[in-house]
Parts: C-alpha cells; sequence; structure tokens
C-alpha cells in the first residue's frame, strides 16, 4: 500500500532493537484519513472471504479494524489486556506474551460475541512474532469459529510472526512489510 | 440522537449500582455504522469550532473518535493508560481516577501531539464523574492548548460530571442523555 509506505518513510523513526515507532499517524496520534484507506485496502483483500466479524486488541488495532469492520459491513470485536484475571465463564482467555513490553498479558473476549458460525477477520497495528495473532486465532478456534485471514497494517518481515501464522495455514496480507530496518534506515520487501 | 437511544433500548443492560452494559456495540464489540454517524453526529455539532485535534483516552473512545476525525478532518490522538509511571519530560500526564474500577491511572500524552494553537475536541464514550474528561481537559490546558468542547457518546445525567464540566465553562455534548437507571429501567433526559 504506497500510501502507508509513504507515510513510513516520512514519519516513521527507527529505535534500537528493531523498534519502528509510528506514533504520529498509527498508534498514539491516528491519522483518520489513512485508516480509512487502510479499511478500504482490508475489505479489498477479504471481500470474497466471507468474513461476518472482525477481531483485534485493545489499543492499537481498534482504529484499523474499525474502519474495516465499517467498510465490510461487519461488527468488530476487540479483545481486552489484562495482567491477570480470575478465570470467568463469560470469558475466552488466552496468554499473549509482548516481546516489546517483556511481558505476558491475558486477552479476553466475551463469549457472546463469538459463535462457532463465524469467519474472523483478524487485524492488528504490528505483526513481529505473532504472539498477539496467535492469541486471537486460539480464541477463535476456542469458540469454534473459522479464521477468515488475517489483516496486518505493518508487518516486520525479518521477524518470526509471519511464518508462524503461514505454518497454521492462515491467510496473511500484510500493507507494509519491512524487510529491515537496520542501520536506522526502513527497507520494504 | 435517534438511533443511539434506540441501541441503548434495544441492547443495554442496567446493572446495579448505576452501571449501562453496552458492550455490544460501543466498548467491547463496536458497531461501525453506528460509530460513523455518531462521527458525524460529532462533526455537525462542532463544525463551526476550528477544531484542528481530537483528543480521547484507550480503549473505547476510540472507535468514536477515530470516526469523528475522519469527519472534521483532522488527527486524533489517544491518552494511554497506565496504573503508575515514571516520570517522563516527552508527555503530559495526568491522573485520573474510575469510579467504575476503583482504582486510580495515570493518562498519557505524548507532547509532541499537543501544541498552544491546538483547539482540542475531547470524546469519550461515557460521562459519569466527569474524571477522564477533566483530566483530558487539565492536559490541554499543560499544553497552553484550547478545549474546543467536549462530545460524549452517553451521558449518565444523574451523576456529576456534566455539572463540573459546565461550571469549567467547557461546552458538553452529549449524544445520549440518560435521566436515571433506577429499577433496571433506561429513561432519558
Amino acid at each position: 500500500m504506497e500510501l502507508l509506505k509513504h507515510k513510513i518513510m516520512q514519519e516513521g523513526i527507527v529505535l534500537d532493537g528493531g523498534v519502528l515507532k509510528v506514533d504520529t499517524f498509527l498508534n498514539h496520534q491516528v491519522d483518520a484519513e489513512l485508516m480509512l484507506a487502510i479499511g478500504k485496502a482490508f475489505a479489498e483483500l477479504f471481500r470474497e472471504s466471507g468474513v461476518t466479524k472482525i477481531m483485534t486488541i485493545e489499543s492499537s488495532g481498534i482504529a484499523p479494524a474499525v474502519l474495516t469492520a465499517l467498510q465490510l459491513g461487519v461488527p468488530m470485536v476487540f479483545g481486552r489486556k489484562r495482567k491477570s484475571l480470575t478465570l470467568r465463564d463469560d470469558l475466552y482467555t488466552e496468554k499473549v506474551y509482548s516481546f516489546t513490553k517483556q511481558e505476558e498479558s491475558e486477552v479476553t473476549i466475551s463469549r457472546k460475541f463469538l459463535a462457532p458460525k463465524d469467519r474472523v477477520l483478524i487485524i492488528d497495528d504490528f505483526l513481529a512474532h505473532g504472539e498477539a495473532a496467535l492469541g486471537m486465532a486460539r480464541i477463535v478456534r476456542q469458540a469454534g469459529a473459522e479464521v477468515a485471514g488475517i489483516g496486518i497494517v505493518i508487518e516486520k518481515s525479518f521477524q518470526t510472526g509471519r511464518g508462524k501464522l503461514l505454518e497454521q495455514g492462515f491467510r496473511v496480507e500484510s500493507l507494509a512489510r519491512i524487510a529491515s530496518l537496520e542501520g536506522g534506515k526502513v527497507e520494504f520487501v
């Protein structure tokens, strides 16, 4: 997606340890026009996939996910992240490890928002090690529903996430794929 | 806003202690079409207010805020909520007490996203005691910027928030105003 790549080149800041900071338009300040374009791009890619629901995790996934939901005419549900949680019957829960924050959190989704008939499009802002997307996919499977696909705004293709998701048979569509951040320079696949 | 009130009557669940659960369309599962309508309604109300930026707090404010930002053609910035935080020079920080969760958290916004010239429209999903909106307003003032207005999706008019905000001279526009939840019944103002 050229508009997104352009934005990354213009405003992305490469930090130590393979971190790409995009807080001017994606995960702190949010460019609403760009989110609309992202929503349209995902809708285009998954239009024929029979998607019945969009799933993401709070907070940075919400903006791209809600605009994808709008384009596809389906509801969106976002998982809550908690440090730890009393087990509750009405929730699906999966542990997700964040390499960025170096902490494990639990992602929860209310059971009433996923049914076996659902075909779920998982949307997230970043794909690195794939932990968040895999956690969401496990929740979809807990519900007996199906993963229709995984839509990622920015993929760090030099990390292991994409491979893990493909291994499990998921269709992964990333709007920007970064081959390298070495030397502080963004290179796309 | 009739569509919103209708949705509240159809799907809202009144819990003990004056809690209205709207997790089917606003703060867990999200109705994207409704968010678009909400964005249009806020844009209509604040079109002449010279808004340069939308501000909200993660997570439930993000969906209505990004669609308002889209309609007004301005960026949105969402505050991060943390239990506690090392003070950092590059962040505006304000303590916000949540009566629902009975805990204090810190809301942070990166300094680079607020400038003295900004006229900020604060958007939030709920107004009850007004703590979140007041915290955001304090951050706007810390930045030397101006609050252009406060847009609330659902206001609990039987609690103290609206009064506190009006006292400080803010323009408050709520799309649904709830007079009472007594006896498990939603009554609008």
